[in-house]
């Protein structure tokens, strides 16, 4: 195979498989290439992967060694897409009963939610993570776009037990907000003993339902490794239960009376 | 820019922007090229997007011309990956009450939920589609995953009301196999009137919930297009309510007490 398809051939496979570890006989074969080839190959993807800023490649010398494509946003890409989920967010049309936000539409956009779970991965790259976490119905494609980055599988916590599921194991926990008491399930077939788990949610208020699930990771042995929200309303602070998170905005100052509503950038810091 | 950072570029260019149609100036503006050069680099790029089988480029000739990324699979691809997927569902250790089938390892991974979002998207790609639908909470990523390859937003039916959605519109269905009345709602904002919809889901015994989606198009003045299903239970077909659906399994004799379970292709065809 010549080098121009090589490279394109090498873009798709390291955009199909993010975080995976390639070892460097392995593209040799597949191109039937000589392993001085493939290196230049690779620092031309490389390069034009850190001037597109979609990530770069990671090489590990030596006889087990290879290659990973790490995603990642620069600082100011990042900001600038920050900058636009505010702006877009900042619309008093979006202002619903309970100072909540209509965000479904953000939601319901699969390249937008690509974004975030990329922005959010970019975050907990580092961590080891085994697995996301989520809780039904809408931090679901948030917690699909950040485990395709970090390469590792998503299990969905349910507030109601489904017979498609097999057994499960669920807990009682209180609504930061309301005070109330509800139920968590998780099918018992869906985490190990110790696994590393990042939770992924789309709306943080008092902190009740992430909470809840830090209590299941206990009934699972399971260790707790990241909290990672698309929006946290500011307005909660003084009750908030959950402490170490990432929040990617703030929203702030909702004010149904008048109207209007405030949205900063959130706690998320680039490395 | 040279060729070989240009294929880079336009091959991310490509995965990021399935079925978007781009003029061949945004291109040479872009890497400061002329067409002719930019016209061969599209060219060595459909090339290998052929060979590695994750799709094509259509271009558009003319004034208004340009070019798209089609996401396809050839059929020896999609049938190698259908044979995987019957292969690994035949386990019977997923059989749970019911004659449901424990899916939900498959259904958390995310790269095998983007596989089958391609496949079910490569059966609807020429049907000018607006939206994915699909209900909570299992079908959820697999509507993201064909809706990210179809370039489309996702609306999510939910069986109980939220109130971080607004108003919506509820209706009640019977389900298939229960014969008991449900309620289903969807958020007013979420769809525009006479959308052309795609409906998606992970599993289907008698259709009853498919049907209820149905219903509930007829109240946006939205036009159904396609349905498409991971799974189908072949046990329900003479209770079917739902007529024209592409499946890409179908599960068939599951039998608890002697603990088997066949799994074969669906109805679903290659162009």
């Amino acid at each position: 195979m010549k080098r121009s398809d090589r490279l394109v051939s090498l873009m798709n496979y390291f955009l199909e498989n993010p975080n995976e570890h390639i070892s460097l006989p392995y593209f040799s074969d597949k191109y039937d290439a000589a392993k001085s080839s493939i290196s230049e190959d690779l620092s031309i993807v490389d390069r034009v992967m850190k001037e597109e800023d979609v990530g770069r490649l990671q090489t590990i010398p030596g006889a087990s060694g290879g290659v990973s494509f790490i995603p990642e946003f620069s600082r100011e890409k990042g900001n600038r897409f920050i900058d636009g989920l505010c702006h877009t967010l900042e619309d008093p049309s979006r202002i619903l009963p309970g100072g909540y936000l209509y965000m479904s539409d953000i939601l319901g956009d699969p390249k937008m939610v690509n974004q975030i779970g990329r922005v959010l991965a970019s975050a907990f790259s580092g961590l080891k993570i085994d697995v996301v976490m989520t809780v039904a119905t809408k931090g679901i494609p948030l917690a699909y776009a950040t485990a395709a980055v970090l390469n590792v599988p998503v299990v969905i916590v349910r507030r109601d037990p489904k017979v498609t599921e097999g057994s499960s194991v669920s807990i009682n926990y209180v609504s930061g907000s309301s005070r109330k008491i509800q139920t968590m399930v998780l099918p018992k077939r869906s985490l190990n003993d110790h696994a590393n788990v990042c939770i992924i949610d789309d709306f943080m208020k008092a902190g009740g339902t992430i909470n809840g699930m830090i209590s299941l990771l206990g009934e699972f042995n399971a260790n707790l490794k990241a909290i990672g929200v698309l929006a946290e309303a500011d307005d909660e602070e003084d009750e908030r239960v959950v402490e170490h998170y990432t929040s990617l905005v703030k929203i702030t100052n909702v004010d149904i009376k008048q109207n209007t509503i405030e949205v900063h950038h959130g706690n998320f810091s680039w490395n």
